[in-house]
């Protein structure tokens, strides 16, 4: 053996992972999500798991090609579950797409099934581990994922509004010729149509917007500023329409966030979980609000100082999705 | 106007990009690459070309929504060359596929028309730019863009074996259980499957794999490690039969590559260019050799002590690509 | 020669430097923000100057016995600023050090017998960079080096509040519990004892501090937030005190800088510049305020809504400046 | 509070650091590799011990000073070893430097006598920790660790002749005009006068030089390659005359080594570790040998085919650190 004539084995090579990150599904998001996690060194060991084997295989070996090119990491992946064990975060990209005539309860029922099968199976293998749902809708899964769990809210959320808030980012450095990571904005509540842009808070540079557009996101606003909530709704629609799906955006936020749990940032980020207790809601309510990430997961929720309109909408949002939850049979 | 409130301007926001890439084509490949030199942040801004207009803009909207989650870049992009202006590198990932029926001279053909569009575009709007040819037979293609444009080599050149390079070093790294980034090994000749292993050359963390296995690449090796080069031939097949096509290990490759270019590493990678004068060849046929890179492209070729087999399997691949050549009308 | 057999030359290995920045003085300062350039990966280029010949060799030979460990990056030096040729940057770390018994005004005069030499050849070999002055009294020595690159103001500036702004976000990190980059804060006017915390503007995670604490930075303040500016202000003392030098945090201050302007990121940084004109200031006056910074150097500066407070004691600020750059003979 | 406004907490911000790294000793060399930690962003806690509560506190606070310009890492310090719990990697650079008049033997004592007090306190804080000694006489002084730790030889072990291969790869990087990362050299033996460069292994991007220079290395070699190993032990010398110390070189070691450990890279590097058993060497003796690396600590010696000159030269320079190894009073 050429292996033995070249090295003297001193120790195993490894004992336990340092940072292993389990990606569920192969699909378009999947795979961005766990092509940036390779790009940017966020983990040790990145896992793969679908029920596809061939697509499995074929993406893992493409994947596996390109590692010299890039900060070593290794690559694993199978349709067992076993693989994923001892990972400190598991992304869960897989679902069912919607088809046409298939109404929304149905998609979110089938999806219902398809959870029962992998969330267990995540906390089997990993029981310390924190669980990111990416798979839409994204706020009911992850009170689904809560339920078939059991794990405490720190440790299960959704990557929500995360995307829609980053679009507005977007959105407002091209009007300011600025870096977006100086646009401050959140949107919150569903990942959806009724999510809500918290105006009140947007700052670009350090300057709220409303020291100079007073009416920024109310009524009767000459500059118009809510046009660009409706631009980031429209948009994942348009880019479903012009290239038949979304992935890269999030693949960069899922990476993002899994670095910040990673390195204990503590940054914030609009995430999906239980909004029991805020804002006089009342019910176990998965939608998204400001939290705090670091190694320990959601560690706080920012409390917002929402104006009268925001909270309106926020509350609107919060019975939509508390209607599509009470639908769901677990 | 909110931006006249908030900012008082005192100069234009950029004179001439700093940095700046382009890719032409947003396919699989062209869109890894983009994504790729994103979140590695190896430029200031990336511009796109393709003439599918509405994918295009699918394509570079789901980029620009994950801005906030990465290093600043400015993602451009158009049908127009206008946008390429002043690069510094262009990555050229667009062409046709081989269709079924198709042979693989109609192939080239058809994309030899297709670079006469390209390549003058490019050469036009940024004549000081490197040309980095990723499209597919990608060696005759580079020799095409080397007539096309009229740049001297070291600013034309192909991705080549690169590719098959980083393959052989894989399947190394796992057999030896080390990083791949102490597996020192080079595939030249044609991107294909004529392709040559340098098994004279292989090294692991510093020591020659016939110190430890004599026979490693020739005739009669009881360890038969050939079998990896043959793995590596395969394997291109292999992912596309699985997953449909090849994107990511490519995208990595690139933006490597790139990097590289930018930072004048002067580092040695297997890139087609032409040969004319190596090893006794006569004519300009292009396929790889190891060449060192750096913000001048090319600035040298690797001479490598080849032994007699590798010699006569890379004359014998040079061979079969001037056949190629030879039958391209430009 | 080993070199000849082992390359053959295709091109010059470079025409021109992608991206180079000097690094004038190779003191504790100038030191740690080489290392950080280098490390950070900013430059494919950094180049010494200093008087001291024998200390400037010493430190690049020990960089340079590090560069296997890093990105690739050239790392050159020499007394003779031809070495400083064609830099994007040109960071002037040198300067005199307040000795005992020394006026300030004498201190500022010898420094400005030290940018007589040094800002004219910078300029001379480099025509199109950009200035950055770091060496202190910071604000006075930008002016200094105005007056004498006859540079437009958006090419020079100097590092002004940069680091008190860093320092207070880095207080009030601790006192919240999150990560630096989301607590937003600016601290204006003089790099020192008149600088001005703009506590109107300090927000947390998106939430400014005044919502949940309103007289933050008033009088009569029951929280006494003006105490982590009073830390601030004391802390340069202290760790000079303590270890003789500050260094460390200057570093990073640069690099990141430095990579702000070469990425064209226009993020804000408190710089000090010409505030001629702002908030009815009318001399031209070096100090920090907010800038937007991109490969055009400083492209506007912001217009924070000052409070009553705020703006008093920025104007004050201006007056103690002004009257330091009075006494200077140029 | 203004906290309690602005936060709800979910859950404890961490329960236990995902990658803590600790540095003993705020020396010179001790701050490079806790800045080159932080600028890599190796770690998400960096904890530093020093006897010196001043210094220590001046350099903390000057490395916080800068968190707003790098990734987040917390950064803590303290006199007392409990700062240190649970890392992953302690570094120990503490250590007396030889005085005038010393012996060198009376300076290994006296570190000696300095370890008995860091390594117990690391391993009772971090018992699953690797040890990384960085402190010289760097050979003998990991055999003292070893002994006091009672460690598994895979989980301490002395940076070695690590930065003599670095600095012989950078003058071949200048010699042939490529990048020291394709500069293939080891250096071995004892990290000083003694040093073994392993001239039949040198390999420049791909090929090794005695193809091109058959007698690099032995006697009567016409392009007197030995020379350039002659450079490197100088070298040490010379940075210390011209600059006092070095520090620079060793940071970036150190923070690559880390980052290959806790990412689990497994690429060789010469480290100083028990060398019973190779090369006919039959006491337990500290020196350096080209080790693979990963997050179990060495799991792999390299087993180089040295040439007889090389051999001999090893086990002189092994004679040589046993001698002093017997004079240590543990």
């Amino acid at each position: 053996m050429a292996e033995k004539k070249l090295m003297l084995e001193i120790a195993p090579t490894t004992a336990k992972p340092s940072v292993k990150v389990t990606v569920v599904g192969t699909g378009q998001v999947g795979m961005a999500v766990a092509y940036s996690l390779m790009l940017k060194n966020v983990a040790s060991e990145i896992a793969m798991v679908d029920i596809n084997e061939d697509r499995l295989k074929g993406e893992l070996m493409d994947l596996q090609h390109g590692q010299s090119f890039v900060p070593d990491v290794t690559i694993t992946g199978s349709t067992d579950y076993a693989i994923t064990k001892d990972s400190a975060i598991c992304v869960v990209t897989a679902g069912a797409r919607q088809h046409e005539g298939q109404t929304r309860i149905d998609l979110v029922q089938k999806n219902v099934s398809i959870f029962k099968n992998i969330i267990p199976n995540l906390v089997k293998y990993s029981p310390k581990a924190i669980l990111l749902i990416v798979s839409n809708p994204v706020d009911v899964l992850t009170w689904v994922a809560w339920k078939l769990s059991a794990l405490p809210r720190n440790r299960i959320f959704g990557s929500g509004t995360m995307l829609d808030s980053s679009r507005l980012r977007f959105l407002l450095s091209q009007r300011f010729g600025v870096s977006p990571s100086c646009c401050h904005a959140y949107v919150i509540g569903e990942h959806g149509d009724s999510s809500v842009p918290v105006w009140s808070a947007v700052a670009i540079a350090g300057t709220r917007l409303r020291q100079v557009s007073p009416k920024c996101g109310l009524e009767g606003d000459p500059d118009n500023w809510d046009q660009l909530h409706r631009d980031v709704v429209n948009s994942a629609y348009e880019v479903v329409q012009m290239k038949g799906h979304t992935n890269w955006a999030t693949g960069m936020m899922v990476s993002k966030l899994c670095g910040c749990i990673l390195r204990n940032e503590h940054r914030p980020f609009c995430l999906t979980t239980n909004v029991k207790g805020l804002y006089d809601m009342t019910e176990s309510t998965f939608m998204s609000v400001p939290c705090i990430v670091g190694e320990n997961g959601i560690s706080h929720v920012l409390l917002q100082a929402l104006d009268e309109t925001e909270k309106a909408k926020l509350i609107a949002s919060a019975k939509l999705l508390l209607c599509v939850q009470k639908t769901v049979v677990l």
